[in-house]
Parts: C-alpha cells; structure tokens; sequence
C-alpha cells in the first residue's frame, strides 16, 4: 500500500501516519518519488484505506492489494463453478459457460400456488425454483411471509419438479432451522451487511445467494462475500439486483456493467435479478436480456402463475408466456456470448 | 389515497387496478375531475405505493396518510420526550427544548479506556455515555470489539460517572443478554432494515436509538421507527448520520435538512452523530454546530482520549479538549434556536 | 392535476393553494374523495410540479399530464424516424426496427486520423461518423479540440467514405458557424440543461443528438428534448451515457432501463453511448451489447486506429478489431429482438 | 503522482502505461516498494486521473498535486477576500472573518417589485441585492424572465439604496451586453460546466458567484472556479445549493460539509444559497443558520415582498419579517463562530 504524503505536511501529522501504520502491523518506508513523498506500507497488516485517506497530511491512499482476499480472483484465477442441489434433486452448477435460470414467485402463498409455478417455470427450462418464505418488508404493515410452512411447501415443489431450490433467510436463529429444507440460502440485499447473519449462513457450508445491497459498491459486495467464505461458505453466487440513484422512473437502477466489473475482480459466478432492478413487468425481460447480453452468468426471476393475485410484487411478476418467450430469447443469445443456457435431465427436461 | 389514471388506459388495465386495491383492503371510487380520471381508495388497506405507481395505466399516485401511524405527528402531535436511565443513574431526557449530548469512543477498547473517556466527557457536560462492544465492520478482517466483556466496562463506566449508556445490538439473541446491561440500544445503519432486529429489540420495550441507514429515505427511516413502535418500544430517537451521495471528500453527505423534515413528520426526537458524517476529525464540530443549528435534539459524538490509539475511527473521534471547546459553542447557540443544553445533577453536575 | 390535502390544513394554506393555482392558469374545483380532501386543476396552466408539492398543506401532487408535449408519445404514437445527411452523403435512418452504428474517435486529432478511422469503421459497418471538434473538458489545462479545422477534416472525411456526420456543438456563436459542415449537432451532456444553447441549435432545424447529463432524470431529459422541438428541431434523437451514481468502478452507471422507460414516454429514437458509460475499453462491447439487447435504436462508439496514442479518451476507444466483433455480435443479436442492423450502398457498403 | 500497478500486469500493459504518462508530459520513474511496484510520474504534464486509473494494469492511482492551481489553497494560504461593487454603490467585502448576505427575489418581474424589495432587505441588514432578468427553466414552457428590461431595474433598484447586486448570466453572447450594468455575474448551477460561459465571464475581469453543479464533485466546482480565474476574473465565490441525492423530500441534498472541505481545498470564500437548497420556505432559515454555523462566509436567500405572487419560487422566499429573523439569528450566531455581520454605511446602514 503506497500513501502519498501532502506537501505541506507538518512533522507531527507524518509521525502519526507513521505510528498509525506500524500499529495496524505494516512495516513502513519513506521515500521520495519524483516531485512527491510516499510511504510503502507493506506485511500482513489490516486498514481501512478510506479511514487513512482521510487522515491530516494524507493525500491520497493507494491500496496495490485488495481488501478480500478469498473472493478475488487474484487468489483464484479460474472462474468458480457452483453446484446447488444434488441430494433430493438433480444437482444444478452455475458458473463458467453456462447460462442458469432461477426462477419462481416473489413469495410463496399456499402449496398450490408454488407448485403449480414449479411445474410452470420447469416447463420453460428454469432449474432452480426460487420463492420467499421469510420476507423483509420495509413497512411492517406488510405480508411477511408463511414461515417455515412456506418453506414445506416449496421444498415439496422442488422435489416434484427435480429442482434445486433457494429461498431468502433473514435471522441467523432461522438458518439452522431452514438449513435441511433448502439447496441454497439468499442473502437479501437489505441484509448485505448483516454481518452476524453472514457469518452463521457462511458457517453452515451450504450454497448462498448473495444480493448486492442497494446503496453497496462493488467492493463492499464482495466483502460481504468474504465474511461468508472466511466463516465457511464454498459456494458463494452474487446476484446484481439494482442500486440507488437519483432516477425514480425505474424501481432501481439496474448496474449492469457490475457485471464485467465483477467477473474481473472475483472469481464467484455473478447472476441478475431484473424483476427488482426492473420494478415493473414491462421491463424485467429487457432487463433480463441485457444482462445476459453483459456476460451474467443467470438470472434470476419472478415468475407467478396468476401475477394480478400475488400477495406481493405481483407488478414485476411475469405471466408464464413471457417468461416462455424470455427463456427462448435467452437460449438464441446465448451463443453470441459464448455459452450455453443449462438444462437438466428429467420428466421436465428436454 | 388517490390513484390517477393514464389518460389511454385500456379498461382490463383499469379493472385490474380496482381488483389490486380491493385485494388490499381499500374501498374504490373511480370519478373524473377535471381532464383526468382518478380512483379515490379508503379505508384500513395497506399497499406499498411504489408498487402500485408502477402498475400498467396508473399515472401517478397520492398517498394522503403516511404509511407510518405511531411515529407520525398527525397521530401525535407534541414531540415526544424520551428518558433514558433513571436506575442505576440519573434519568436523562431527550426531546423538547433541551439538547442532549451523548459521547464516548467509537469501540470500547477496555476497562480503563472507557472509565477514563466517560470522566472526561462527563466533566465537559456530556449526559449519555455511548461506546460499541460489538462493532459490525464492512472487512472481516476488521476488529470487531469486545463483546459482552467490553459492556460490563461500559456499565461500569456508567455507573461509577452517573450517566446512562448506550450501545449497538447486532443480532436478535444478542439483544435478550444485553437488555439489563445497557440504558438504551442503538440499531446501527447498516441494521437499519434488519427487521428481525428491528422486532427484537422492539419487544424489550427498552429506549431506542436508530440511525438512519445511508441510503434510506426519510419513509423508510420512519418505517423502521414504526417497526420498533408496533413491536413494543415506546422511547425511539432517530439519528441522522450521513447519507451516501457521489461525493468522497466526506465519509457521508450529512443531510442537515433531514432534520427539520423528521421534526415535520414525526414527534420523535431526532439528534445527529458529526462523527460518522464528516469521517474526518477536523470537521466534526463544524458539523455537530450546524446541527444544532439547524434545529437537532442533540448530538452523538466520538471522542478519545487518545484518538492516534484508538483501534476504530480514531480519525474521526474528538479530542478532550476539542469535545470541551464544542460543548461550549453548543450551549453559546442554543438560546439562538430557543433550546436549554441538559445537565444532570451529581458529582460531576455543574 | 391532483393535489391531495393534509389532513391538517390550515384555511390560508389552502386559500394560498387555490390561488398559486389560478395564478398560473388552471381552473381549479376541491371535492372530497374517500378519506382525501383533494384539488384538481385542470386547464392549460404550467407549473413545477416540484414546486406545487413542497407548498404548505400540500400532501402530494399527481400530474396526470407530462410536462413535455412534442415529445412526448401520447401526442405521437408512432415511433419517430430521424434521417441524417442525405445532401453529399447517403441519408442515414434511426429508429424504427433499424439498429444504427455511429462511431468514430472521441476527438479529430489530425486529417490523417479521422480519414483512417472513417475508413476503418465504414468497412465493419459503420453508417456515421462521430468526431469531436470542440471538446468541453473539465480541466482548462486539457486538450480543447482542433475547433473548426478539425471538423472540416471530419467533413472531408465522411464525404470520403460516404458517411453522414455528428459532432458536438458547445456555444449559441459556434452553432450557426457549423450548420454548414456538420450533418447532425450532438449536444453533450454537460450542456444538456444550457437552454440558450439548446434554443439556438433547435432554431436551426438540423439533426440533433442530445445526450442524457449525468445526473439529469428522464423527465428533465425529455424537457430539454422539449426545448429543441419547440424551437424548431424536428430529428431528435436521444442519447443514453450513463448517469452519476455512488459506485466509482465505471466511470459512469449506465442506465440501461432508460431504454424501455424512454420508449414508453416518447416516441424519440434512443441510442447508447456505451464508450463515456463504460470509460474502459474492455467493457465497451458488454454495454454496447447490453444496449442493443434492452431495445436500443443504436449505438455511438468511440473507436480509435491507435487508441494508445489517441489525445483524448483513448483508454475508452475501441481498436479495430474489437469494433468489427462487437458489430458481428449486434448483427447476430439483432433478429433477437426483432430489429435489422442499417447497412448502406456505396464502396464500403455489402 | 503515483501510479501502483496491478501484481499481474502484463509487460505490454506496463510499456503502455509509460507511455501514456510520457506523451502527456511526465517524466517517468518504476521502482518496487514493499510488496508494490510503483510508476512515480513528475513534472508539468496534464492528465485525466480518472482515465489513468481504469487503463488495463493500474491498480489506484494517488495524485498528490490538485488538478487546479490558481484556486487552489496551496498556492494562496490566504483568504481572498473578494470586493463587489464600489462605483455607483458602496463596496462590499465577502470572505476573512466576515459574514456577507446577499438577498432578493428569485427573479425581477418589475420596477416596483424589485425597488421594494431592496428597500426591504437593506432595511434587515442585506448588503448585496440578488435577482434574476435571464431565468434558466426546466421547462420550455416556464417565465423566462424580463431580460435586460429587468436587469436596469436591477440596477437602478441596487443604486437607490446603495446595493450592489449580482446576477445570473446564461449565455458568452449576453455576457458582455450585461458586464456595465451588474456589479457581480452569476454562474448557474446548471451552466457549472458551461465551460464556454466560464471563459467569456473570466475574460471580463468581474467578480463571479459561481454556484455548484446539482452533481458536481467539490474537485469539478473547483475546476470550473479555476476556468474563471484562468481566464482573467480575480474575484471569485463560491456557492453551495445543494446536490441531487436519491432522497425526495427536500428539492436538494444541501451538502453542508462541502464548507469546511472547501475552506481547506481552496481560498476562495464559500457562501450558501439555503432557498434552492431547501425549496421550501419552512426550512430556509434552519438551512441558513446551519450554514453559518459551518463556517460559511455568508448567504444568498431569496426574499419577496409577497411570495405567494412571485411569479417563479415564491415557494422558497422568505417574507420580510422572516429575513429579519433570520438576520438577527445570524447576528447572535456569528460570535460563536469568530465571525462578525457585514454592515455598509449609508441612509439604510446601521
């Protein structure tokens, strides 16, 4: 890590770098470089750089390693490839060249909604069934989700159907409980920085779905993507869903060159959900195929049998012809980008 | 609330839009006024707004009722005062005319670091003592404080300088083993929507300090307020702690004016933490000032004895002396906004 | 227009409303509506709806009419075709079914240059030219453009190769100096909201390319498109290049929802800018490709023989061969979405 | 400035950095440092950071040189103390320790409208009279004001009660008909990056108000400040009015902190435009006091004889007895902050 020093620094302002540095375990060396003077900061030591950037006397911080270390792709050149499911259900791998489709309703509602969905989604060529049981909710006036009944059910759907399947968790109390009834766990993206929540889910070595939080940057992201292969975790996908910005036409605003960003920083897979960067119906298939034109590795989609009924997001729900028609453009766009769409074997399997 | 309609609605669109509201619970009136055509819903329903903005054929909507009820000031139109302490210590108010200061270190490092900071800025006119033992940080490589051990040294603290104490709870089991420990439990912004927590401490019917998350808006801030207020909290204090914006020379964008809108819409006290806003120690009593100014209960600030030692957020935490010469610049401008700083009796009482 | 009124208004806030209203043209009737007092203002009044909302007992604002008129596509329902050049050069179209390719260097640096590059992107495909020769730079110490001789050259070299021309036009004076040379005037971001100048270009009735500002909403986007069809502009077309969020890996947060949101409201052809949104070269083709996938009408990208030694922007310049592929792989997703790549005649043309 | 490369940097990626840096001017020196290998790049050469840091095998870039000079505090430790008017009126003095208040309407929309309000403002202690002739609106459709009409009345109004005044110049045309009869030019916040605006309105020698774009990074106000001073203008302030956030309730984020951080970085002075930072007229003083607790050198609030009929941002004025307030709190409040109110002498001075 290199420091630029001010010009105009005072000799106590630099001692106190100094002192600063060596105290969070860097050896340090001060130096001139052309018109500058800079401090090499190097050994295992552990800083926040925007702490030190703003320090009296500091100009600038320049951080030559990255603050994750298991999530990047320095330490991991090849690209992960994740396996969810596999036991109860055919085994489903995300990542590499593949295109892998989640898809299912914002929540489950009763047992025949989400198995009549599963059976739906299955049809078209989605291989993981996602739905909500436990479900955060920004007003608490809100449907909060049947519970670990949902969860049963959803389970059921996904062994019907021989898919995998993935659901939010929101306390780490929950996710021993749900540990043995889900292939892989969500994170949410209120939730991100939910460090103690991530380090239990991480602990338990299972799959994990880990939504980008609205207002994270990319390096935050993939801190929290740490915190869960530090506590355990193997199988990490990161799931782009939209940040926060200015513009209000759209839910969120979909950041889709997180995309390659990312794929050049980590080596976990990266898929999108654009029904919650989209917000609305019209748009979560546009959504969907920019992001598979950007290099995603899946997505990620609402998807409800009757959308007008659905007793939440139902506006950003697709109906199952539109998610038909998604999956067909989503398998002629797959070769201009060099991959292929999965399919898995089965009664549902093509 | 009222929902108008595009003016080329198809009327499967229209219908859809009565059915979506009478689902949630709302009476419908569809009426023209003027060149538009609009749909007046009442009653008891509940509907995220944003939703229902973005459904086919709805060109905007007003929302007459806030969708927060216990924490708005039409429901209760004097400001609230909320005490803290009163057993072991001396009751603190904050709410009204008064100002209130909280201070302390960002972590508790030990036994004689938070005794030495709690006399310290007890003797400047600080009333609350504030310190984290469990310290959520963005790296898990990040020192993440000493626990329940480093809340007994706070209660020790407390006690033996007569202010209360508050503290983060980062978890729900967390929040059972803290409750005969501290005055007052912080929820910390990254927390800011973890609803499990939110409902957690909530239940304990202890006081409440919730900081506002960096990228929520001034709602969801109160939706969360409300999630404590349903939950069984009664003494909620808001604090406002920076957003995120586009700008990096400061650590958040203190938005000062959020301030006066909370006061607006709320009667909740709302006070303001300069430290984590300005990130930079030489800015947080130009911004504890301005906040005070603008109309704030009072303030959250870090000090230090020894901010070069401080293992977090030295840099951003307060001198003794610096604390000192604020506190009198505090109590100089209050007269100005027509507000009386607190004092609480006892040895170090003035 | 709606106007929902708090609960607790006062008899002079809301005097002062119905006033503010008839001030400005509207004729107004109040009515109560479930549990909702509300105004509607009908008539041909202008007002910021910004402004209205923000009054004293004003609870909401719901503008049932966009602010924009001749833009906007409930006054045209068919989507706008925009013909470029057509005089010395082939008349190029965007819009419609068609996917349309600008590309060229961010700046004419030299004769030679701009002749090479045209040449090149003619042959992958290209169908106008793009080139700076005013180029408005955020330092005054950076390279300002060749003025008026770069884009003699720029003519020169478009009627080389028979290709129309775009280049961005940065004060009222210089407008009417350019008319002659240029084929179409780009207006760029930074000058998105200088009216003056938006007044005089649209005066001239040329081609106008107007791109988004970074931090600019849709709405104001489609107001100062407003400006140029109202002074006398008739072939706009929309330029989507990113907007100005939080996150700091890409230079800019490409807005790729913009694309469908902006074909809802306008019937404007939109274009993406995927060289300034991405601002690194290895991520131009994603977003270009992600563009063409989101429904855009085309692209304009910056291409460069040398991009290593380019004096501006070379870092988001595409070589050659990169822009040949990226022109394959549109022309591969084009049936995707139910569009046709432009090809036109002549000695570069197929 | 600092280049820290990639550990995986490929020997072509390293020999095009050298370049880059080479052709813009840069002498060039590599060497190790620690565990990173640094580019250390002196000398006069002019270069994009941003665009330096994204180019293929640089890992951060540190510039420990501002990317402005002439506004730059390094340059001038001093306060510049900026002087307007002195020929028809008295000449009043902004920056040091001086607290320097600018008010009048949004926009000028006759004689007696804007002689009363002089009258009314210099009675409460205003020493600069504000408003607007050429208005730049959003819309097409809004009051684009009374042009030079109204800029005599300005002036006229200005000298009857011994004011000099500023106002907005929208245009390098009008620039020069209007520099005889304004006393201080205005640079709207929209026009920030109108850099052919700034350099006409430099060459002119006059002072400059120069607002801060809604989005614009404290270093992009800074460069537009030093376009001005560049060009030939001497006196120039800075003025703060908010930036775009993703929060809704107030019509900007008033970035309060941009004072100090700009006290540091610069020596010009920095005064606050609270009106269009709240947007409504409840929270312009609060914003105001706010400000001047910050450490500002002084206001521009919006003031009108009867806001409920101005004909644009009558929403945001202040009546009369507000502003008097408002001058009395600032009054108390400038000891606390080692500042004293500028009074002028004459038949209005106290």
């Amino acid at each position: 890590m290199i420091v630029v020093l001010s010009k105009n620094i005072s000799p106590r302002a630099k001692e106190l770098i100094h002192s600063y540095l060596k105290d969070r375990g860097f050896s340090v060396r001060e130096q001139s470089l052309g018109d500058d003077t800079i401090i090499g900061a190097s050994g295992k030591g552990a800083v926040d750089t925007r702490e030190l950037s703003i320090l009296p006397g500091v100009e600038r911080v320049a951080a030559a390693s990255k603050p994750y270390e298991l999530a990047s792709r320095e330490t991991r050149a090849e690209d992960t490839v994740v396996t969810v499911g596999g036991a109860s259900t055919p085994a489903v791998k995300i990542g590499g060249s593949r295109i892998t489709v989640i898809a299912g309703p914002c929540a489950v509602e009763s047992r025949e909604q989400i198995m009549e969905t599963a059976a739906m989604i299955r049809e078209s060529g989605a291989v993981i069934l996602r739905g909500g049981a436990y479900k955060p909710r920004t007003s608490p006036y809100s449907f909060q989700g049947l519970g670990m009944e949902g969860l049963e059910y959803m389970k059921a759907a996904g062994e019907a159907c021989g898919m995998p399947i993935v659901t939010e968790v929101v306390s780490p109390e929950l996710a021993l409980q749900m540990k043995d009834l889900t292939d892989m766990f969500q994170i949410g993206a209120r939730n991100m920085q939910n460090f103690e929540l991530l380090k239990r889910v991480g602990s338990l070595g299972k799959p994990v779905l880990l939504k980008r939080g609205p207002s994270s940057t990319i390096e935050e992201w993939l801190l929290s993507a740490e915190y869960l292969l530090v506590s355990g975790a193997k199988d990490v996908v990161l799931c782009e869903r939209g940040i926060r910005s200015f513009e209000s036409y759209t839910r969120n605003t979909l950041d889709i060159l997180a995309i390659p960003v990312v794929k050049g920083l980590s080596h976990l897979p990266v898929i999108v959900d654009p029904s919650h960067a989209a917000g609305i119906r019209a748009m979560v298939s546009s959504a969907g195929l920019a992001a598979i034109a950007a290099g995603a590795d899946g997505l990620s989609v609402e998807v409800h049998p009757r959308p007008d009924e659905a007793l939440s997001d139902g506006h950003q729900s697709l109906y199952g012809v539109q998610f038909e028609k998604l999956m067909r453009d989503i398998e002629a766009l797959a070769p201009v980008v060099g991959k292929e769409l999965v399919r898995t074997p089965g009664k549902y399997g093509k």
